[in-house]
């Protein structure tokens, strides 16, 4: 199977997942669930429940229904994207090439969306039958400490939000990264793992990926913001440096950052040495993430 | 011991237990975690966790540690009050007589530490060590459910927010207030049952005590927002009426607004007939939810 026809799969896995989850718009409150969809089913990349999968996957063969744990993270990236385009945070109007949540539902029903699935992504871990009661507290705890505060995903939306406008800082810059998008991503990773059953060892490898992506996911997406226009990437380009954020271009410039995703990746796909043959999507999944153009 | 004894040691057990969980002052990102905990420690009644434990005592002897799954409840309460209170919501300066959350850090840090407060709840329930993990599992599910938005906490502050200016009915204000407080009133009740290990028996009259006083308690709560002032309350008096909200007072008048509460008060006690003795302070809680003055 071609990587076109594999993300194709993947993507469908998910997004059924997703829609078997998610409330039907017609199940009451019907605005607040059209809400949630109108961001679920936006067209992201699926990118975290499809590196969730594949670590599961190159762990273990049997790994059916690991979608409905997948798709949580995707739960979680799009609550956390709806709160942070509303206008007291990044107030942005264009989100994978449609208006903003918020622009078509309005600024409560947006927070209220974000904060139903937050609330959907614990309550799949909670309530599917695809996973056992001692996996089910590992995933959950694991899923809530990429999201949260110290070290988590919440905790770099505060830092990124506080270093606006302060001077471009290494130190400073990785930590932002390193939990508002780094946090996350590994834990696809480290979810993929629990579920299947991982070894401390193939538990570590797959982290150590996953946090190595995280850093090359972020310095594209810091270069792709500057590079490529607006219509290109489906949200609003050169935000960054117009809210004088800290990006990876602003500290090293922009020849540097395309050097360190690469050295990233390099890493990312060395850390997958014990993990053999079953890891070669993760390789292709690491060159998709340092080489896309969106 | 007395009432008044009997809630101020349960109200510190509650707030060690808070204490212990929400991360510290000077654990970076610090303003996060000062939002957090000014808004978790402003002196609310922490009626859902004392309801909480005092359902699993009723059940009970043996419920040391309670304390932990109890507050989530407190964490999920003042999550959807720093939330609700935002501009974009009910857009309200004070909040148990202090100004709310967003007036003291800004919108932005309110949304990411009601998210915060929200994944925190999670995060106990899947960590702390007072649970094996079935019952874990249960009470998430429970959770979730009662803090989401199929019937839950969200699918009420949607209703509520969308039956603002309506015609007062009765339909719509039951369905708005079983959600919006009822559920979480609900849970309280429910998870104390599941942490004890209740019979199915036992959990159906603690879920009914819990409706008959989550309902009880929003018709009060209705009427206290008119009868009292914004001083006696610690949150802005009147504002129902201002907002066109659909009230038990709106659609009944008052003076049936209290026979009604006097009436569910008397039926959550009637639910408790099977418990026995050990459920006196959940009777004596029913009446202080009823005859409170703020």
């Amino acid at each position: 199977m071609s990587l076109k026809e594999y993300l194709a799969a993947q993507t469908k896995l998910v997004e059924r997942a997703l829609d078997r989850w998610a409330p039907a718009e017609d199940t009451p409150p019907q605005t607040i669930h059209r809400a949630m969809r109108y961001s679920l089913f936006a067209g992201g990349k699926r990118l975290r429940p499809i590196l969730c999968m594949e670590a599961a996957r190159s762990v273990s063969a049997a790994v059916e229904g690991v979608e409905n744990v997948a798709c949580v993270l995707e739960m979680i990236h799009t609550y956390s994207l709806i709160h942070d385009d509303l206008p007291a945070l990044d107030n942005d109007d264009l989100r994978r090439g449609r208006p903003t949540c918020h622009k078509v539902f309005g600024e409560a029903m947006a927070i209220l969306a974000g904060d139903a699935l937050l609330t959907l992504a614990f309550e799949v871990l909670a309530k599917t039958d695809a996973i056992d009661d001692a996996r089910r507290a590992r995933l959950a705890a694991e899923l809530a400490s990429a999201s949260g505060t110290a070290g988590g995903m919440i905790g770099g939306q505060v830092n990124d939000l506080e270093g606006e406008g302060k001077t471009p800082d290494p130190v400073l810059l990785e930590s932002i990264h390193r939990a508002k998008t780094g946090a996350l991503l590994r834990a696809s990773l480290r979810m993929g793992a629990i579920y299947a059953g991982a070894t401390p060892e193939q538990y570590d490898a797959l982290s150590r990926f996953g946090e190595h992506i995280g850093l090359a996911f972020q310095i594209v997406d810091d270069v792709l913001d500057v590079e490529r226009s607006s219509e290109e990437l489906g949200k609003t380009a050169g935000k960054d440096a117009a809210q004088r954020k800290i990006t990876f271009p602003a500290v090293y410039g922009l020849e540097a950052s395309h050097r360190m995703a690469e050295r990233e990746r390099l890493r990312a796909q060395d850390a997958l040495d014990g993990l053999g043959a079953r890891a070669a999507r993760l390789r292709e999944l690491a060159d998709l993430i340092v080489y896309r153009t969106a």
